[in-house]
């Protein structure tokens, strides 16, 4: 534990107390008891980690975090390189999935630069000062010791800004050409599988891609195979600069009290990573979505999640989660507005 | 056929070039060609159904029917009679999970007393003049043949009213204490099931009152056999005035031309009758969630319907559906509001 000693944050419990106050409310509510649902267990889970039992709709920041890849020169993607750096701006200009979506939730987004080759002139992105890209994680470690350290503090250092803002949950979203490749790496080497439980097309790729992409996850497991018995290690060899970033961001929100919505397969094996090094951070975790990557599912189960949502969604960007956090805006107004059985002078079972 | 000559309209067939031209625009999207999954087919439902290829976000209306049930007084109901005029009450006051949700969503509410013993003061509720409450159907027709018929012209025509207000998507919802009921006898008629097959806990009832309700379903099946060989006798016999007015309401929908959305057993139950009375319905209708009543599931195979989310839910009143319509309406905002490629200057695949 020595080589994450102050790396890894003192996580904050959720608050038992709020979160049994809400289950005690969700029963009086003016409905039979239990007939919401999940929706009932999702403003419990609010009320828990904001520590307050009736939380109202909570204040929700997206972080995206973006980065380029060593790695796909090993030709393991459908889109070309430049397509990062162009949607770091179309991010910033509100065109893409997730800031239509943001907005639709009322959610406010934070876009990071952690390692893009081509960022956008005149685009408000952190930047973090990684390498662009990583490197090819098929032939040497994909970050050094420095450059994967900066980046968890980097991700924790934004989710104690978010806490500063009065924000209540963290949605983490990226983007980055061929990251998809990574998020197997590092679902292969966190869960125990082999390359073809955990390869999926991606974006896209056709069955040649499939068989590139499964064949340069094997090589990599190989060569890295020796050092894989420590999450910060895995995370350093297999990932990149935005999953080293976004399990940074979630240490933090454990740190600082937060919720955080998991996205999809590469978001959540940042995700993961963290909830190895600090496994008190779970009951801060909540599943948005369960994408269609076939590593995502594995990954879940680690966690001991169970998605809210199952709508074939495999973009990332954080936009699955931001999906899932229209049903849990929903629930926490439910939670907020219904009367009691006591109020609306409505006979009981 | 003769018996619903005039009482079924002629359907409107949804617009296939305005749901085609939708489909264009996902596939020129800033996002992976599919990459969202089912938002896109709801997208492209949505154009289909208003028949315009951008739809943005749609006007819709939940309509909350609301009728007591004479067959309570075999004990199928966890809950005292009069909750169903308290209900109607709480829905007048904004105070139940359909009327947050509803607002929440940005829905307005219609509430139909379609045949409630203790309706309550000063409740602006639509009375389209049912029996409070509707027959015992374990001993007799639940309605009269003139009582169906008018429920069913109702139900039509709050659709029509719906559609000259501007809305573009109906929910139906019901509040019927006792209803889950008549909705499994429907579902067991429609679908050739046993009793065992479609009753559930409903609201609550205790395993007492699960083979009672089990015994009521068998003697009203035994009762009514052999005149089920027709869906609007089905609906007279073994229905109720909820049931049969949100019938009309899905009739409606079909003939002014807008899109359904299903909530749980109760209501889909009756839109399953409307199915079977006008097939052609069936691509206005989308499934907002799948219940945990058991009768449920058999509804959706039979309407060929897959449900958006699946959360536990078993309340009713349209909570599903509305719960539903958030997705709908941030996969509207999408469609809308996200760049092409060509615009955005981003590379493609």
């Amino acid at each position: 534990m020595s080589k994450v000693m102050g790396l890894v944050p003192e996580i904050r419990p959720v608050d038992a107390a709020a979160r049994a106050a809400a289950r005690e409310r969700q029963a009086q509510l003016l409905k039979p008891p239990g007939s919401l649902g999940r929706l009932e267990d999702v403003a419990a889970w609010v009320a828990g980690v904001t520590g307050r039992a009736r939380p109202g709709v909570p204040r929700t920041r997206v972080v995206v975090a973006a980065a380029d890849h060593g790695v796909v020169a090993e030709g393991v993607s459908a889109f070309p390189q430049e397509v990062t750096g162009q949607m770091l701006g179309a991010f910033g200009a509100g065109w893409a999935a997730i800031t239509v979506l943001a907005e639709h939730a009322g959610a406010d987004v934070v876009l990071v630069d952690a390692g893009v080759i081509a960022p956008p002139d005149g685009v408000a992105a952190v930047d973090v000062g990684l390498p662009t890209p990583s490197r090819n994680l098929a032939v040497e470690p994909a970050l050094m010791e420095d450059e994967v350290r900066s980046a968890i503090r980097a991700g924790r250092a934004l989710a104690g800004r978010a806490q500063a803002d009065g924000v209540d949950l963290l949605i983490a979203g990226e983007m980055g050409i061929g990251n998809t490749t990574p998020a197997a790496c590092l679902t292969a080497a966190l869960c125990g599988l082999s390359p073809e439980a955990v390869v999926g097309r991606g974006t896209g790729v056709d069955d040649a891609g499939l068989w590139r992409k499964r064949a340069v996850i094997a090589r990599a497991l190989d060569l890295h195979g020796p050092h894989l018995d420590d999450p910060l290690e895995i995370l350093r060899r297999l990932g990149g600069g935005e999953l080293a970033v976004l399990a940074g961001l979630a240490l933090g929100a454990g740190e600082h009290g937060l919720g955080l919505i998991c996205d999809g397969v590469i978001a959540t094996a940042a995700i993961a990573v963290a909830a190895e090094l600090a496994p008190e951070l779970k009951p801060r975790l909540l599943a948005g979505h369960r994408s269609v990557e076939p590593a995502h599912e594995h990954l879940l189960s680690r966690l001991g999640l169970r998605p809210l949502v199952e709508l074939d969604l495999r973009l990332g960007e954080g936009s699955g989660a931001a999906t899932a956090l229209l049903l849990v805006n929903a629930a926490c107004r439910l939670h907020d507005g219904m009367a009691t059985f006591a109020e609306a002078g409505v006979a009981g079972a």
